[in-house]
């Protein structure tokens, strides 16, 4: 660790604070992520270097068990400097918050030697797998998995079908010697995520390291317990496992608003040479924007505080106060979104040069919005059927 | 006070909790507000048995001096009753907040008999004065006074030219005696706010019972320190004045969502008998509304709680921060107004009915937006401004 | 007919330019039309003097058998006017386009005598029906039968059940001397459409006067064929119906366009004496407005002008085309509502008083959207099912 | 030509219609454009094959004097297939109306020997010039010369200081052996554009090849009068110049709604396996994109019409009307894009990939609202001064 790093982690208490000593580096480091497609090397011992993969580790392998809401702050925080970096770094930070709920078993293997360790993830069910003693053999091209590079266990989701012939979705596992990394997503936008597929054949997962989704959010897993003082394994895994996406979308949409505000106050027309720092739309385009993020960001702060409390509480949510942090990060997210088109549609030609911040913050922006999991037509159908007293929609996860 | 009152005020310790015991009783009064054209007498009388109307009279006269964030909690509920209620009498209590600004003489003379005399006002500057020794004489056709009926006292804005010339906004507190009311405001909404013209002919208004705008947002005004232990007169009073429009927008749209969710539930379509609550663009429309004014919501009380945490400081804010509040609050009303729009829309002809709350609540909830507080155009030129680094444009209040 | 009138019928050769020397007289009703809750008779004569309502008679019966687009541009500029008006009489005008489809026999009935006789409607499908010999037996309670104290007829939908079983949609034609007129709709919009219920009890209806509503869609019913030279009459009936809804949303946002300009170039802001007519965003709402309504009539033209041609060359739209013709209009109400919104939301306080245009026009503008056959949410479910290859939703009129 | 060109030329009468034979070549060279970025020299010989860029030559050099409405239908179908190819081309055709106003000693020099023979251009006034005998020398990094690879002469915008010291914006002609073309243009979209910049260095550019934009707007300008049959020159210039942006938006969004069609139908949900084609909002963003780009493309074609038939008429608009045809195109891209976005939104994830050509016609889409022509906070304030009788700004062009 660099001596300007150890005296930043130790000169600034919080994370927070921690992050934002390195945050000038991992900025400067934006555009070369993109022509990497990954996270670079130095963002990645930046960030391990102040303790952040660290953040939902149980503290019993050395971890922080940070508070959600610090957490988010900081992923933010980081998604202003570089949206791949937060994107991928964030995964690899709430997957650990999952691995925390299986069983002690697996996370011994995961954390024993080596509590640096985190998982990188591919969750659609895409892939197939036939049980086996004690376990199952998975096999399947699992694409999307952000950060794999920098990671050295994966988790995959599959549905397995119980004896009942249910299904029920898992995940499983696995070790990175059990998988090749195959580099095949070349994206408009998450450029540097390093955002690869897994392709794995025939890997044997043993019971011990699977584990249900159903479990994990209503405290059944083979890990409940483990923890007795923990304030943040009672609580349902997935709104911690998904939490990055909001907070990246306020970390792009305040970072837009910063850019806007320090170009256009300079702008002049090439046309006329008229101001446009002084032009009322250009101002109440600002306006706007910053209310619908300042608005954003007062919702998913009392969104993540309840969800914290309750974890805090040992709390389980009702379906209704569940359905609502599902929904909630969508909503946010879109209103992010809004605010960064409305003040990039006033921005002018020029900043779609590709050596322009603004247009990456743009299109990273709009990524955060384009996950399944952000989807707002498939959360407000969500949300509308719990209000309207109608049954959840399997279709609509 | 009839005895289930006096048992309500008992049982419920809080301002919110004893305000919900009465509010079936002033929902129940809301079409007869709109015929009556003013409060009706029972609910005032309500309002005032449970306390409410002492909420900001300084403690002691006998108030209550309530934190801001209960004080707009129990505003947004009465609105959710009655909007015209709650506009007529929110402003008669805000303005015991300002009043508590001016000399311990005026507050005397307002309180000293009689501690549950309240204000109403009239605060553009369209009235015409002149000095005289030790006041001035004023007079002017004050339009706009909310539940005037029900006050003892109005003040009256009016631009003093100083002895340089320049112009102060100054307000004038003037009793009852001094003034006639004018019933001639017949509008499309907030139809039961008693909203009337105050007609005073030459009134003397002794110098302690003016005081200017700038010195109550500052701190300087006569009755600066005469209660050194409150919590909430050490802060700009302008907030607490108008902290009614953003309160009564949330409750008007947060109880068209009660509406639009019971209706649309049981709605069938004239022509072909399909169910409406099962309709996906129902529900769709339901969610996003409820997420806007839960969005509104967290914003305007993390606004009201840095408000109100300033006072408890004795703090006043910056320039910045002080444009925040002045605009969020806008920004709020606009989006309760987004989503009553959205729910309106889809609630079909029949809700056009004159005895449907339905079109009441909305014809009120757009009515909050169309104050010069809360005119989202001038208020987001404020906000751009401050932001780009301008000077505020004096043209924009 | 005074002389004035018959003057401007002489020196005006076309039925838009014969309206707009009338119009002044009833803008000037509008007012009164509200408090009648009915079109004022002066209206109806003056209207009928330049015989607006024998748009679409048979030439047969004295007729003039105008093209949709000019009929349309009438409605649009007389519901600047007075919409209420302009709702109540462009429906009688589009039933005798309906009328001309019924048989030759039900035609001389209602034309025979009086070619000046008009048909108001009913047609929620809400009455019940016995089949009887030649006919059937009717009763019902007709609701939102607009202008019926005008009509000398009724039309009244109702589904008939067939010897297969299966429903089938279909008008009845019954006389003024058949049911009863009871004035029981309180609205807070379109209050002087005269909008009444008709009592029916076992009003006999000949089969004369019976037509399904598909074989007037599809060019089979008793009246086809009976005006071979008729540029209007081989074309589905229901766009020429309904086509006064997107006409009126046109006017009534035209005429806001002209209010809200000439109010807001003399307007200061009472606060500060600004001057809001030189305030860009009051600049920017009405160039967008201006531009959103003269998209929205370019496209409701190019709809209309299709819908002529086809019945000019008489061919029967494909069931894409009819579908764009069903829903356009609905999207173009939209586009009108959003710029009269977009006005409206700035034109401040003082234009809610009962006695200014502004607010009339805001409310009838805005229940133009709230008719079924307006409804965006259910125009937009059709366009989409139709795009996607899927079959049409019964319950989606 | 190769025969198969021939033939479609000989088979299809309207230029549209020959565009559509080889648009599907184009179509399949787009990617191939973003790499090469610059047009493919097989859709230059293409394009030139059907005679598309003598759409606006004068009939005396054997060109066509196509209609406007003609060719926007063509700009807007090129744009579907390839949006770079679309705005580089159209720029090289419209350049020639703009020349056709220029001294006939000009035109010969440019269409004498080579009727084929086009002009770039880059009009910002950004390079300087020194008055000289018989015309100016003239210096500049001229920037954003979209086709230039492709074109003989440019036109470059400058600032002329008259005698009386008045700024005159003028436009001088210089030949391709004049200037020097750097490649340094590298956007994130109409990466195909071929935009560089022109590298002039004291070129003398005599009298007979400047021209005054003013004298183009009012037929005042040196060509003026030399063909006096023709239909297209008698008119302001600039819109024709500029008729690509609006078309080129229309294109790309019907682009897009064929793509979001197609794709949509077939998309399942990757975590549930549903079927997105039928979802609601799936359908109902389809229907309100399709209805708000057929609105956009009626209200251009009823502008462009208007401007055709002034022309026609030889007829000068006046300065209000002259407003509409300047910003009703800057509202119908702002439409276009609107609706582009509704769909691409609801795209999911994997339309990122920088193979589809979903993204590809997002970002041309988008890129056709960032030229300062198409600025709609620009044309709001130009058009609502307009109508609100202020004098027109002379900071917005």
């Amino acid at each position: 660790m660099p001596s300007a790093q150890l005296q930043a982690i130790q000169t600034n208490p919080t994370m927070l604070e921690r992050l934002q000593a390195i945050l000038p580096q991992i900025a400067a480091n934006a555009e070369r992520a993109e022509e990497l497609r990954q996270m670079p090397e130095e963002n990645v011992e930046l960030l391990k270097g102040i303790g952040l993969h660290r953040a939902f580790l149980p503290k019993a392998y050395g971890g922080l068990e940070l508070p959600l809401t610090e957490f988010t702050d900081c992923i933010a925080a980081l998604a202003g400097a570089c949206c791949s970096t937060a994107w991928a770094f964030s995964l690899l930070c709430t997957h650990n918050h999952q691995l925390a709920m299986f069983s002690r078993e697996c996370q011994d293997e995961v954390w024993g030697d080596n509590p640096d360790a985190t998982a990188c993830s591919s969750i659609a069910p895409i892939g197939r797998y036939e049980e086996t003693d004690g376990g199952i053999l998975f096999t399947g091209d699992m694409t999307w998995s952000s950060g794999c590079d920098h990671a050295q266990w994966a988790l995959v989701g599959f549905n397995r079908i119980g004896s009942d012939g249910d299904k029920l979705y898992c995940f499983a596992a696995i070790p990175r010697r059990d998988y090749e990394i195959v580099d095949n997503w070349y994206a408009m936008a998450m450029k540097g995520s390093g955002t690869k597929t897994l392709k794995i054949r025939g890997a044997f997962v043993p019971e011990h390291r699977i584990s249900s989704a159903r479990d994990m959010m209503e405290g059944r897993s083979k890990g409940f317990g483990l923890y007795p003082q923990s304030k943040i394994y009672y609580t349902p895994y997935r709104p911690y496992f998904a939490s990055g996406f909001a907070a990246m979308a306020l970390g792009t949409a305040e970072r837009m608003i910063e850019i806007y505000r320090e170009y256009t106050q300079k702008r002049t027309r090439a046309y006329t040479g008229a101001s446009v720092g002084a032009s009322i739309p250009a101002l109440t385009r600002l306006a706007e924007s910053v209310h619908q993020v300042k608005a954003a960001r007062a919702f998913m702060e009392a969104t993540w505080r309840e969800h914290r409390e309750h974890g805090e509480r040992q709390q389980y949510p009702d379906r209704e106060t569940l359905t609502y942090w599902r929904t909630n990060q969508a909503y946010a997210v879109k209103m992010c979104n809004e605010a960064t088109d409305r003040l990039w549609k006033a921005l002018g030609g020029s900043n779609w040069m590709l050596d322009r911040e603004a247009q990456r913050v743009w299109r990273d922006n709009h990524m955060t919005a384009a996950h399944a999991y952000t989807d707002y037509d498939v959360c407000a159908q969500i949300l509308g059927r719990e209000l309207m007293g109608l049954e959840p929609d399997p279709g609509l996860l």
